[in-house]
Formats: structure tokens, sequence, C-alpha cells
């Protein structure tokens, strides 16, 4: 089957149409929302398409941008059992829309029949038919074409030698010339399915998450952007690409948080930066102290030269004195006493955070503020947000505000930060939000682990869950990063970077290994900034910045890091050592990681390979390059020995390099 | 929740919908086809609800029927993971909806939050707020109702006590009355799946295929309809239901076949009644030689006072002398020689079948007349059809034409005899046939059979696609009855019948045993039928009459072989031993059957129970009635020896009994 270019969805069916299209993959909920992939990325799509009888099917996969009127479309193939499978390319970031379109083609099951025919008068009437079949092709065809047609169909009636005439009926110039005029009248056409094309960044990254007041060169200073954008290079030299700022703008002093979350701030607290509003502005608004718009402007266009992105964390509550609580009120709810409900989940009260009132008469006005502040954020170069509790806001709110501002910026990158209950997260992910926070940090066993990776790479969130995993966050230490010092640090980091595409880490809390809880028991950290500034001594000796920057190295010299589709866990047979790899789909790119789960002991044990998926013929020697110390080893079998010292090293980030047949094969010996 | 007699679905959602519902089960293809059951089975409805932040739900199943304006609706209840199930069961025939509701409740989610308020100040807020809801509850409110909520109301703001404002708040009663009036504005409803409620003869059927031309009572005579009548008796006797007649209508004299299918028929060569239509008409009338449609009508009496339903086969396809093949040319394909196009597989060729063009322009035409075959016979008495080939007509027709008939007729029951591809056959059990033919006759080993019924039971098809199983049909004499002898017949008798709630025979070869193919290798009978007369000599010693009747007669006393959702297969040491059971939800009745699947040789070996499964506490003995040979086993243990001798009896068909506290249970001496 030839592609054909622009190909027209057929008008609605009637009573003839005899296809029939099923269970077409992928698609969520029957459409009601769109699957994800990035540019350049395939899409295969299957389906079950079959008609009554015998004749012979047609089977197109379609598909267009929002902005293409006609459909783009190629042939599908049959896999047996009537399911048929197709790929197409997206090359446009935003929404696109794809579907399958199957006809019964008489020319073909002609051809079918024909080829199965024996008597010779049989011969001479099919091939009367045939040139029927041709002389109506013809009517759809341009006027080269529609000559070459004309002049098969006289073939057809004319000659009337039976071997010969079967011979000329079975022509494969005949078929592929009828083929580019099908009779497309009586085709099925599935109902279309929304498909969001994102960039690149959407499926891999990595970020880095700071708190800019906390930058000041001077220890007791209030650091600034301008602070900021002098640590742009060091960022940028650990390999990250994103980085992420908790909210900027001016911080509520009525009811203002003091250090440690006291009840009440002291003076010259500088109070917590989610408590959002203030006499100076809301969220469009940025803290005095931390710089101007301009100075936002500068640091997102220094962090562009250092091939980083700034991402902005939007939390849609006010401090009590934001300006929208006077100016409107009806976006909040009001208690009996005329006092603004502030936040609470009983017995607990935060009287220091206002919530919108999502089911307020005034609701059309307050979405469009809300999703204002995004779209001020992205006038001023801001295409990533980081979005705080997106499960206590309304999901018709995300729903709508997402499609909206990725309808002029489909650039737009939304991370939902929702830690709560599997469905909420899920449905969030359905709305739009481009990555997803997850359980990760909580998920410290091989059995956890396993079990989660397994379900985030393969379970039915695949298609528009993207995980970003984090080892630590301002809201969380683990325990298991409070008590396993350096080794349980590395161990987490090694595990997010490479079993997540996307991930990150709040710094320098993580590379100077931060591990005091506010209290034994807390997720909290002591001193924590959300509270208080801080001051990193970022030379520190023991800082993990120049580990970090290979790891992030390693993701990016390795495309089989950069997706999840491939992740496959291994057999080992220890239950404190996790082993699992990724790889391209030609093969060019397989990394095994091994990560030791226990920081103080050392653990070995046998890791069991699956070289047939490796395209490793039994018996060949292969190279097992460990990327992050430099180590090579050479294993020539399936079951292999692996010790890993968490003093020395917790994991190993394998690159398989295969023996091909010629022995100084380049990637063997890179 | 109290039941809601006749809830309304609420108007089109805004923004402050603010509940999700989501993955409702059951559905099929996202309610593009309905699912079916039968009238008084319920059906259970989960679906996953929530909202964003914490506040409470009410979720409801809704249900209607066509026929009703308003929906029916009771309470869901929520299974963890915000997952909800509830449960309803249709009581019309027909087509019925249903669906999910979903709202926050506002009085709810206070009283939640009341319950774990500590602060005095805090409850007296909360009761000026609990006020508020309960006076907005009562506009919603008849007067008797309205005069209790603004009681509640006003007790509420009196109260300063705080402990007794809380006591009150928390009051069941005032809770059961605010949730008589919810505040639906803001429900999300879920778009309405479609139901296909059946009879129970859609779920539960024995079927007796027999030839009326074979009935005569002397040999060599064409049996009548009137002769049939005779043998009604005896089917009813053997406990069947459901008497199928193959096509009664005037078979073709043009290009007529003869015995064992010769192409050319002799003199007094009765035809294929699969010929339909000759000059004494064709699809709406009687062979002569049948009888007359007074015949048919007093055949159909007389099965009801029997009680058994007469069902028609209906074959969409004309024989060269049917009248429409003149009266609608359009309705069929024509040759470049202007004659009409028969049915053909090339290089196979049936000359003496004209098939219908279902891509004729006059398309709406043809399926007026086409749906007017079925009227007219359910005009004269007939509800039950088995459609020959349907995998041949359009799918599109089938949908219209079961749809249209079934508005008028929910009673009528339609039997796809569609032997061809698993999609295929699925498609047309989507399309509303109400029970479909099945592999079951090729599968014959103990893998295939488990195999296949576990998908069956359990698989996607479980909530439309209802098997209906046939040991032989007058197409299929399979290898296994042809060598197999009496064990044979036995063993796929008993499997059919326990295996599946639908099964059927063709007889009186079924019961005579008749082995004899047309030649070897062939599944066509010798003699068949399908070409000529047959007597039968009914009153053979070795009829499996009496064991037919005693089959029927276990299915009919236990309800557990009702349904096939309760199918589980149950491990036995010995691959020529199947064993399974099914139950009814309540337990009291459980059937296991086992059967030996070697028609030759005696096997033996240890069956496993699963007496939690059974409600059988362990150490406790119960007994095994086996309902064939009336035999009794005492077993105490979940481990079993059993033995089948194939000459003897090859099969096991056991109730179990249970040894209840009461030794002289009534059940267990039964």
């Amino acid at each position: 089957m030839p592609e054909a270019r622009a190909a027209q969805l057929p008008p609605d069916p009637d009573g003839r149409v005899r296809a029939v299209i099923e269970s077409l993959t992928p698609q969520l909920d029957g459409g009601r929302f769109p699957v994800k992939r990035v540019v350049g990325e395939p899409v295969t799509v299957e389906a079950d398409c079959f008609a009554d009888g015998h004749d012979a099917l047609v089977v197109l996969v379609c598909w267009r941008s929002d902005a293409e009127s006609a459909w783009r479309a190629t042939a599908m193939t049959p896999l047996g059992n009537d399911r048929w499978r197709g790929t197409f390319t997206p090359d446009v970031v935003g929404r696109s829309w794809y579907t399958v379109t199957a006809w019964v083609d008489p020319f073909r099951s002609w051809r079918q029949e024909l080829a199965r025919r024996v008597e010779a008068d049989d011969i001479r009437v099919a091939g009367l038919v045939g040139a029927h079949l041709l002389e109506d092709a013809a009517t759809r065809a341009t006027d080269a074409e529609r000559e070459g047609l004309l002049e098969w169909a006289a073939r057809l009636r004319q000659e009337k030698d039976a071997n010969a005439l079967k011979a000329l009926g079975l022509d494969e110039a005949l078929a592929a010339l009828a083929a580019r005029h099908p009779d497309r009248r009586f085709a099925a056409t599935h109902p279309p399915l929304p498909l969001t094309v994102d960039r690149e960044r959407a499926r891999f990254s990595a970020w880095y998450e700071l708190f800019p007041r906390s930058m000041a060169p001077e220890p007791g200073q209030h650091g600034t952007l301008r602070d900021c954008a002098e640590r742009l290079r060091d960022i940028a030299e650990m390999g990250f690409d994103v980085l992420y700022l908790p909210p900027i703008h001016p911080i509520g002093r009525k009811r203002r948080k003091g250090s440690n979350n006291a009840l009440a701030a002291q003076p010259g607290d500088v109070g917590s930066p989610w408590a959002i509003g203030a006499d100076e502005g809301g969220h469009c608004a940025i803290h005095p102290e931390l710089g101007t718009i301009k100075d936002l402007r500068f640091l997102i266009g220094k962090a562009r030269e250092h091939g980083l992105e700034v991402a902005l964390d939007v939390a849609l509550q006010c401090a009590p004195d934001h300006p929208w609580v006077k100016e409107h009120p009806a976006w909040f709810r009001h208690r009996p006493d005329g006092s603004v409900q502030y936040a609470e989940n009983p017995p607990k009260k935060y009287q220091d955070i206002y919530p919108f009132d999502f089911e307020t008469d005034d609701w059309r006005e307050m979405w469009l503020a809300l999703a204002g502040i995004f779209e001020y954020w992205i006038g001023h170069g801001v295409t990533i947000f980081r979005v705080d509790n997106p499960h206590t806001k309304a999901f018709a709110f995300w729903e709508w505000a997402i499609a909206h501002l990725q309808r002029s910026h489909p650039e737009a990158i939304f991370l939902a930060e929702a830690f709560t209950r599997p469905r909420v997260m899920h449905r969030l992910a359905k709305l739009g939000f481009t990555q997803s926070y997850t359980y990760f940090t909580w998920r410290n066993t091989k059995h956890e682990l396993t079990e989660y990776f397994v379900e985030l790479a393969h379970g039915p969130g695949r298609d528009y869950f993207r995980p970003n995993v984090w080892p630590n966050t301002p809201d969380i230490l683990h325990e298991y990063l409070q008590v396993g010092g350096r080794p349980a640090f590395i161990a987490r980091l090694v595990l997010a970077a490479t079993l997540a595409a996307n991930y990150g880490i709040y710094g320098p809390a993580f590379e100077l290994m931060e591990a005091e809880p506010r209290e034994p028991g807390s997720e909290e950290y002591l001193n924590s900034e959300k509270y208080q500034l801080r001051h990193w001594d970022l030379d520190r000796p023991d800082s993990l910045a120049r580990l970090i920057a290979r790891m992030n190295r390693i993701r990016q010299d390795n495309p089989a890091l950069h997706d999840n589709a491939s992740l496959r866990f291994l057999p080992i047979d220890n239950d404190s050592l996790i082993a699992y790899y990724k790889s391209t789909e030609d093969l060019q790119d397989i990394v095994v990681t091994v990560v030791n789960l226990d920081p103080w002991h050392t653990h070995s044990g046998w890791i069991e390979l699956d070289l047939a998926a490796f395209g490793i013929e039994s018996g060949h020697a292969f190279q097992m390059h460990d990327l992050l110390s430099g180590a090579r080893y050479l294993w020539s079998t399936p079951r292999n020995y692996v010790s890993l010292d968490p003093e020395r090293a917790p994991a190993h980030v394998f690159r398989v390099r295969r023996h091909s047949r010629n022995e100084h094969d380049f990637d063997y010996f890179l």
C-alpha cells in the first residue's frame, strides 16, 4: 500500500458499510482523554478490523495535528486473528488526532479469488468482472492514471487465453495502480481519538529545586534571583535541565508561620513561600526581596544559555493579605461570623492559607483569573510549571485550564504535585498534567520498587501518566535518607535517575546529604528552608555534586534511559540487591543497573540476564562497562556474580557492550 | 442511604461539578453495545468515584427500562481505593439503561468534620454552618420534612454547650433526614449504558434439532409437521425445551443437490432445506410436503403444552427459483453474462445458492424484506430463531434488524450459527445475537476444553457472548464421535450439558449414536438428512434417550447449572480426566462433574476440591451424590480418588451434599 498523502475521511456511513473497527489501541477511556507522546516518538496503533464474508480489506491509520485539516494516512498490516497494526510519528507539538479507517476492496477481493480460479470459463468471466472494476476505478483517477486503468481494462476484456488472462489480472503493477484509486464510499472510520504531542522535555528531564532566598553568597542575607543566576553554571554542570523555584511571590504577613513551622512568626521570620500574597501583590508579583520581573527575565535568559529552563511553582491558594481576598470575596468561602474560611482538616487548622472556593457562583471569573496566572508567567518566558496540590482544586478546572493554555502554548509543561490516592493522581494525569509526582520517595525495598515501577512502566497509566520521581523534596525527608548516610543518598539518586526518565532532587539539601528531621518520626527537615533562610556550603568536599554530574551525563549519553517503556527487572538472588535494565528498540543501547539497597552492608548475588532479549548469542562474550566507576567486566553467560560495598559504591550502572563478529567492534572497546 | 424511588438525572453539569465517575463496569466498548442479563438476574455495577479534596460523596446506581421515563436508584457503597459498588435487578424484558451519579454532599462532609472537631469555639461555628445547610435542605423538602429540617436547624443555632451541640449534629436521624434532601445541582452522571434484559430461556436452554421430513412413521414417506407433533411427548420427556427445525420452506428445484451432496439430483431427491425458495414461495412459505401454516401453528401450540418452544432456522439466501430472484433482481449481484452470481469460494462453487448483495443500492428495501421474514414467523407464534451463517451478511443489518425486532418483540431469541473467526463471532454477539454457537464440537482434550471454557465463562465475552454448545450438528460429526462409540457420545453429552447453560443436540442422530462419516476424514454424515429422507428406529434398546432425560433432569433440578459464571476447573492428576464445578452464589447447590475423556480405557486419579469455596469446614464429612448413577460417596478431605470405566459410566455428575451441624440435615440424606 502506498502512503495516501491527504486522504479524506469518508462521509457518514450507510447500511452498505461492511467493515468493522474495534478495540483500537492506544486509547484512554474511549477517547474521553488524550494519550501522550512526544514529538518524533512513533505511535503504534492496533485495531481489530474485519468484514462479513471473505472479501479483502484495506486498513489505514490516519492522523493529523489540530492545525491541519487533511488527514495523513498510512497502511496497516494484518497480524493475524483480525488484528491490524500501523505506525505514525507525530511531528507537531500540541493536540493531534488519530483514527483507523477500513473498507472492503472489491479489486483486491477479485484478485484474491482470481488467484484461486482454475476453470478457463471461470477465469474468462472473472476477466470481464475485473475489467469492470478497473473502469470504475478510472472514474476516480486523474488523467494520467485514468488512461492506464482503461488500458488494463481493455486488455482484460480482449485476452481470451485463460492462463494469459490470469497472469494479466495478477500483475503487481496493476494491483498497485488499482490500489491508488480505491472506492472509499463505504469505508468505516473509528471516531478520531485525541493525542497530546509534547516536546521531548516532557518525557526526559532532570530537575533541580532550590530556594532562591538561600542563595545569597553571605550567610544571613536574603538571596535574590540574581544570586540564583550565579548558581546556574554549577547546576548545568551537574547536568540538570530544569531549575525549579518554589513560589517567588510576596509572602503573607498575617498569621505568618515562624521557623520550623512555629504557629507565630518572630520578627525577621521570612515566612513560607506558599503563603502567597501581601500588600506588594499576589500570584503575578515577585517578592521584593528576591528582585523584580526584570531579574526573573535575566535569570530565565541566563538559564537558557546554560541549557536550563526555569520552572515556577503555582500554588492556587492565598495568604490572608493576598489582594484577591478583598477584591474577590466571592472566590472564598465565608464562615458564619463573616471571616474567610481558612484551610482545615479537623482538628488541624491552617489559618495562614485561604483556599479558593470552586463551588462559587463566580467560578467563570475565577477560572479565568487563575489561568491568567499561568498566562502571565508564560508571557515572561516561563514554560514549565510545578503545580502545588492540584488534587484539592476542581478537576474540571484543570482540564479546561491546561487545554486552554496549551492551545496557545503547546510547549508548556505542567507537573502535578499530588501526593494522594492512586485514582486521583491518575485522573489529574488524564486531565492534562504533563508529568506527575509519584510514591517513589516511600518505595525503598526491592519488592516495593519492583511492583511500583512495573506498574508505572507497564500498567494502564503508561500512555498518560509520566512519573517524575524525587528522592527528596522540601516536604519529604524519608527515614531511609535520615539514617542511611551517603550510601543511601547515592542509592536513591541512581534509582531515581535510571528507573525514571524524569526525576529531580531538592538541593543543595540533597548533594550535601542534609538528613536531620525536625523531630524523630517526622519527614520534615529540621530548620527547613520552607520557613527560614539557609546558607549552604557548596564547596564541601563530600558533596555529591560530581557524582550527580556523572549520573546525569550517563542519562544524557544513553538513549535507553530517555523513556520508561523498556524497563524490565532482572532476577538477582539477594533481596538487598535490585537489578533492572532499559534498552532502545534497536538494542544499540542497553543499560543494566544494579543497586545495593542496604546502606550498611556489602551484598553480593547472582544476577540473571536475558541474553536473547539483549541480542547476544549464547556463548558469546560481552562487556559490562560500569559507567559510574569506569570498570569493565567480561561476561559470557546469563548468570553472573556481582558484589556491592555501599561504602565504596552502592551501585553499578552498566552499559552492555556487545562483542560483535568483528572483534574490533567499536562499541565493545569504546 | 434509603432507596430513592424516582430520582431525576441532573441537568448538564457546569464548572462546579466536582465529582468524577470513571471505569464503570460492566460496560461494552464504552457503551457502544449493551451488556446482557436475564430478568431477575442482579446487575452488579462498580465505578471509581471521587472528588477533589476530602469532602464526602454520595454515589447512586440508577436504572430504567426503555418504557420508563424516571430512573430508579439505589446507593452504592465504597469498597476502598475510591471504588464503589451497587446492585440492581432488572424486572422488565427488553432494553434497559443504567448509570452512576455522584455528588459532593455538603451535609455529610460537615458531619464527617464535626466528628473530628475538638475545640468548643470551633464546634459552635460548625453548629451555625450546619444550621445553614439544613435550612438550605429545607428549601428542597416537602411540607412535612421541611418543618423537621428547620426545627433541627433551630436547635443547632440555639445549643450553646459544645458537647451537646456536637451530639446533636451527629444524630443519626438527622443524617437520614438530611440525606433525603440532597443538593444534586452539581451531581456528575456517567453517560447511561445500555443493557439487554432477556427472558430466562436466553441463559438456560436445552435444544433438540430434528428434520421434520424424517419424522414419518413409515420408512420412505415424507414426514410432516403433524408427524413432528407426534414426537413432542418423547422430546419433552427427554427434557428439552427448544425444538429446532431446519428451514421448512419450499426447496429450490433448479440445480438441486442429490443424496450425499451429489452435484445433480436424481428424480425423487428431496434437496437441501437450505436451498430456499421455489414456485410455491420463499422464506415466508412452508414446503407443501411438510404441511401448511395451520400445521405449523398446531405444532407450536402442541409444543407449548409440552413446555417446548419451536425454533425456526433463518438462512438468508435463495435457491435460483426463489420468487425474489425475479421480483428483486437488484438484491443479487449479476455476472457480466447477465446471470445471477451464485455463492462461491474459488475454486468451490455453490450454484444452487444465491447470496443477497448487501452492497445493493436498494439495501433499505432489502433490509425491510429480510427483517419481514422474522416478523412473519413471529406473527405465527415463533419466538426463537437459529440464524444460519450470519457472518456472511452485513453486520450493520443484524444490529438494525435485531434491535428493530426486539423493540416490539423483546421475548425473541436469536442464536447465531457462525462457525468462524473469534472476533467475528464476538461482533455478532455484541450486535444483538442472544446466543452463539461455539467451537465446543472441536474441543475434545482436557487442555482444549479447560482453556476454552475458562475463556467463555470469564473472558471479555462473559457479559455478552452466551455460548450454546453442540456435541453434533447436521454439518459436524466430529471424529471423536465417529470412533469413540457410546462412551464418546455420553462424555460429550455430559460435557455439553454441564459446561454450558445452553446446549443442544442434533437428533435422533445423537441418541442413536449415528457415527458414519460420508468418507474418511470428513465431518459430514453419510446419507445426511440434509439431502435425503431418513427413517429412525427410535425404540432401539441402546438409545441414549433415557440417559439424556436424566441429564436434562439434573440440569433442571440444579440451579448451579443454569449459568456459566461460577464455572471453575478442579485439579485432577490424570490428563484423560477432566473435573469442574458450578455453584449458586449462596452455595446451596454445588455440582461437581468428572468426565473420562478417553472412550476406551478406565482412568482413575485424585481430584482436589476447594472445600473452602464449597463452604465445607475442614475435617467435616460431606456426601458426593452422583446424580447420574444414584451412588453416594462419603468424603471428608479435599483430595479424593475417582475412577471411571467408560463402558460402565464415563462421567460422574455429583451434587455436593453438606453435612451440616444437624446430623439429620435434610440435604445430606435427600
